[in-house]
């Protein structure tokens, strides 16, 4: 089993590629036959086979075969996961800014002359 | 200019690195110069710095060198443009999580005969 990291390793080198994030903006709306997910695609369908196999060794999508169709589809927890470590970093360095804001206006004086030169 | 697409490959593919994302996570505690940065990690000043030139070129952070010292800080608008698109396709596909779930309670049947078998 893979650790947390080695999966936001995966998980964030599968969005970074354009085709692929196109592959999950089509599945967020709903579960999505290969060759449903490729019609749009400019690229060969092994091209597309292979993205998907990117995506779902990383955890974000996955697939089931039924019969000789392969049917795709979004796997939520790994998409949480991922906006999760993004959001924390971000809180964090927001809640910094709030502690500096806040610090700065105790420690401003009150009534500052104004300058009137 | 990048336009948005380049922006999360570059972002995406940033992430994507634990020894970036431990930077990341220590500078959303604040500003650091490089060589606080390269403190805690195992490995040399060189890949330090070339891990810290990877996360600029995406926009995660930026650096400025005052003096001999260089300081780096998060650009909180980038993190937020990948957190945000990581977002929509969640919240896209839980609304139709929610719509399959509306749909299922309207049409089953409202008193089910309880099965006594």
């Amino acid at each position: 089993m893979l650790n947390q990291s080695s999966s936001l390793d995966l998980m964030f080198q599968a969005l970074a590629d354009p085709g692929r994030r196109m592959m999950v903006e089509r599945l967020s709306r709903g579960p999505a036959s290969v060759s449903e997910l490729a019609k749009p695609m400019t690229m060969s369908l092994p091209a597309v086979v292979q993205h998907l196999q990117v995506l779902e060794a990383s955890g974000l999508i996955r697939t089931q075969k039924v019969g000789r169709v392969r049917t795709c589809q979004i796997e939520p927890g790994a998409l949480q996961l991922a906006e999760q470590w993004i959001n924390e970093r971000r809180t964090l360095w927001e809640r910094r800014l709030d502690r500096l804001g806040d610090f700065l206006a105790e420690t401003a004086p009150e009534n500052e002359p104004e300058d009137q030169s």
